[in-house]
């Protein structure tokens, strides 16, 4: 990686860090600038403004997630097995970004999706395009395969269990948050098959 | 009412709409006072301090969404069309309250869930009990009826619902949401009622 590249990147990594605990709207360029010790101005040789250091900071912590939840279930069988490992990552994913200030992309979703312009629209486009991925994989579940619109219901109760599962460990403590969502998306499986 | 209650009950009603928009620790008390016309040190001659204004405030959120989320349901007969009121209610209660600021319960579970505390124990009590009141209810669907961990798993998928609703709404302004959330919960009633 050339130097250029690397500050890019460490530039990417702390604005992300600091969106994660307090949101995008509150990031300050000036504390950005000294984490990684460049002036506000040498900021901008890598990004042409705040709102470009944004995007490209929303963007990569999506990358970031694709490549922890997607990647390791890209050499599975596809349908069952694959959405199976991307489920159990995609828990481990919410427990590991949680305890480090929380993740980037549900924090922004909180703060942005009130908020329309560019980083609305980013969170949208990668949201939807991450749904219709995972409703691609759903149809290898059934033959012939099952219609899209079904498939984006299954997507639907997969992503609800997510969110169900986040907020009972978050709010509750409940240490039987993991099994109450393993047990409702294998039922979900199950039936997803079996029709 | 008496003078004393009806301005405590306006104390309150500030203070809600306040940390719904901004959150618990940014409400200030200079503002609240100012919004129901009287001094800081007038607010104390109705609250002990500023935690126990916003524990009474807490406590009142959830009296409201008590009250418009389960009440019309009290006369209907008991579990599914019970459970029917009251997860149409649910969906309301998001929308409507998401219009105005947020929901208040919504607002503080993400603010509140890593602070601990007495609000955060509040919190916790008062989301156990509604699940508990919820699960109480699930076991009117089966004959003999289901266990308590049975019950809870079925409340687990119903809140599950509610949060896939409401990001797909917010965030994706998909007008499909509803239609979503009430499929995935028909087809849970259905599996509960059968087995």
């Amino acid at each position: 990686m050339k130097k250029g590249e690397a500050t890019r990147a460490r530039i990417i990594d702390e604005t992300g860090r600091q969106a994660a605990i307090k949101g995008f709207g509150a990031v300050s360029l000036g504390d950005v600038a000294e984490a990684v010790g460049l002036s506000k101005s040498g900021l901008f040789k890598h990004f042409d403004s705040k709102e470009d250091m944004e995007l490209a900071t929303l963007d990569a912590g999506f990358d970031r997630f694709i490549a922890f939840v997607w990647d390791p279930a890209d050499d599975l069988p596809p349908g069952r097995p694959r959405l199976e490992s991307v489920f159990e990552r995609w828990l481990d994913w919410t427990e590991v970004e949680n305890a480090a200030g929380g993740c980037l992309i549900m924090a922004a979703s909180t703060e942005l999706d009130d908020q329309p312009g560019p980083m609305r629209d980013l969170l949208q486009v990668r949201v939807r395009k991450w749904r219709q991925r995972l409703a691609g994989e759903m149809k290898a579940l059934r033959e012939p395969p099952m219609s899209d619109a079904e498939a984006q219901g299954v997507v639907f109760q997969m992503k609800s269990f997510i969110l169900g599962h986040s907020e009972l460990r978050r709010l509750l403590d409940d240490t039987g948050a993991r099994a109450a969502a393993r047990a409702a998306f294998d039922s979900l499986m199950d039936r997803t098959q079996q029709i």
